[in-house]
């Protein structure tokens, strides 16, 4: 195995501004181009066909790259800060840096949001009568490269898209993190950058709970018509399920929260069902189960051990068809009332990542202010954070062995 | 602790006809007579609340005594032979007696039918004008007696009812067995019988299946009209509802058969939901569950493990009431196709008192050939024969322990 040393600015991408390089040295990894068995881990390692490949890679290790996939306002933050807390870190906006920024850093994770890749700023899109919404406001090749960079171990200087002013601001410095986030609308629509992710989440909120948060927070908060919150809804429809959407094929796990079926004709959106969708297959992710794996179950825990106030929880379980691939699915409908019934209902799922005994509910009570703790969704949120560290460390541990096993051939 | 001998002619009961004794000397056991926890227990001891107790044993070992109530030809032959399979004997009419006895005896058990206490025969019943299921036509006095001579360890001469000829015929010797089980229509009718029963249980055919069932055995095999099937099943009902169905309330386990749900509007009474109803709280006796007990549980094992045939097989399990005692339900719909299906199923449950791995699964193949192997009435015999011999034994161990208990008192 050769390594060598040299610095990030060597590879060029047309970043808009650049800052002087302040990052450590990159290693540069000379690897044995075999052949990989699977199409996935091909693309967690980046090696293609030929015989020799050269990839830099930030302390021996390259970036692990998430895509979260979702509508504006659906509790991508609030994930986030879930995903940021398993792996024992706080995620903060870069210190010193603009004060509207969307990043979040911690010891382990960036994320980073898609809107900073807009190509059209509020007044350019109301020019040219685009949405957000629409691929056309995006800079995906500027998108592509900048994650490749950081996959790659590459720091990248990435736009910023200023949320307040609706203007692009001067970018800020991304140094390649352990495990890399990018959420927004966009980060499985384009192919390129869908193939970078290691893996990735689609929260999929029904047209009934969106709406009826919409209302709870827009009527009852900002004093809107319920007839201004239906036209902004339907507005919005026809880009969303053009361009936003279809992206939820690709993810291999999809959170979904629909309007509980415990509560006949239930409209409020306050007890939620909420579905984890997971597909099977996926390197280094085994999907959670309830008691038997690949059967069909259903579960309501409240009863002689465990009771449970009006109208209860129950899990399911089983195999289905998801957009054409075979996913495991896990559903919680109704919500959580004390500390009892969330340990006793981890207690009963099976390939839960934890590390001890009772992690999922310490993560839970840990941030129990945040939307979502008491049902699916805050629940579900957590058992992805476990998941992808143990595809973090899945991964790391695959390349760790990696050289050894190149050094041999 | 004392024990003296005395020969068991020296408890005289009113039995038709006495045979000179030809069993071994019984122990008499002064026990000291401490009040025992539970009223179930006083039930398997016998002893009561008086200060010294003389208790007559067969070996050192009273008899455990299962009531098994059923309507005629409802399948308890069946239960019967499963029952004493599970205890490794083949169980067979008493040798060298009236060829038409309904008595099958093997090491362990003893199997009475009930019918051979009925105190009037066919002839006496039709001029009566009363139906055997009618308690006027059972001697409940005898019954009584003779059972509890057994339970205590006293040989009897009980009669025997033939159904060749429909007349009483002459008495034959029962000796006490391990465990003796009466079988019948009223088990648990008599107050004074039921409180005799270390364990109950009732097989309850709903009228769907037993029609399905008549008019597939007599349409088909008898040439009888549709209309005749009804018209008797009709007859019959009155005092079936009046004396044999109020016996479930007290019934500690209920094996209820029932038409398939799996396809939908389904008459023909082959494919079969049978629940196993286990009453809680009952001493010696834990239910069976699946996945977590005292919770909800719905579980169709067909899926990426198991592929089963349609219509498939569907379990449930559950706390339920019924007739105001708390039990748990099994519940069974569907049947198996193959071994694998049979051996999966066992796995996944538990509390099945099993001494060893698949054990239901080859008592269920060794007699595939009874009615019911591929369904939860074959399935649910089994467990409940299972259960029975779990209960023998722990009923054994606690009364081998009371004398030493005794000693130190």
């Amino acid at each position: 195995m050769a390594v060598c040393t040299l610095n990030s600015s060597f590879l060029g991408f047309h970043q808009k501004s650049h800052q002087p390089p302040q990052q450590p040295p990159q290693q540069l990894v000379f690897l044995s181009g075999k052949r990989w068995g699977s199409s996935k881990r091909e693309r967690h390692s980046s090696l293609s066909n030929t015989a020799c490949v050269i990839t830099c890679s930030a302390g021996g290790q390259q970036t692990v790259v998430i895509g979260l996939a979702a509508d504006s306002g659906c509790g991508k933050s609030t994930f986030m800060r879930r995903l940021t807390s398993v792996f024992g870190g706080a995620a903060e906006p870069p210190k010193g840096g603009n004060p509207d920024s969307n990043t979040l850093i911690s010891d382990t994770t960036t994320v980073i949001c898609l809107d900073d890749y807009h190509s059209l700023d509020r007044t350019g899109r109301k020019e040219k009568g685009v949405t957000a919404l629409d691929p056309k406001a995006n800079d995906f090749d500027l998108m592509y490269e900048q994650v490749k960079a950081l996959k790659n171990g590459v720091p990248v200087d990435k736009p910023i898209y200023n949320h307040v002013s609706g203007l692009l601001d001067p970018p800020e410095l991304i140094k390649p993190p352990k495990i890399l986030v990018i959420e927004g609308l966009h980060p499985m629509y384009d192919s390129r950058v869908r193939d970078l992710l290691d893996f990735s989440i689609y929260l999929d909120i029904s047209n009934e709970v969106k709406f009826a948060w919409k209302i709870q927070r827009d009527m009852a908060e900002r004093g809107h018509s319920l007839e201004s919150i239906k036209a902004s809804i339907e507005a919005r429809k026809p880009d969303f399920d053009a361009y936003i959407d279809p992206q939820k094929q690709y993810a291999d796990a999809v959170i979904e929260v629909l309007p509980t079926n415990l509560i006949p004709d239930d409209n409020e959106g306050k007890v939620l069902r909420v579905r984890l969708i997971m597909k099977e297959g996926v390197e280094f992710f085994n999907p959670v189960y309830l008691f038997d794996e690949g059967s069909t179950v259903s579960w309501i825990p409240c009863g002689r051990k465990l009771t449970c106030s009006y109208p209860g929880i129950k899990f399911s379980y089983g195999p289905e068809s998801y957009y054409g691939h075979e996913v495991s699915v896990l559903e919680m409908d109704g919500q959580f009332d004390r500390l009892d019934e969330l340990i006793y209902v981890e207690s009963h799922l099976s390939n839960l990542s934890t590390k001890f005994y009772g992690e999922v509910t310490q993560q839970m009570l840990k941030h129990s202010e945040f939307p979502g703790s008491n049902n699916g969704t805050g629940f579900f949120q957590t058992v992805v954070g476990l998941k992808i560290r143990d595809l973090y460390e899945q991964i790391s541990a695959s390349r760790a062995k990696v050289p050894v096993e190149a050094a041999k051939a």
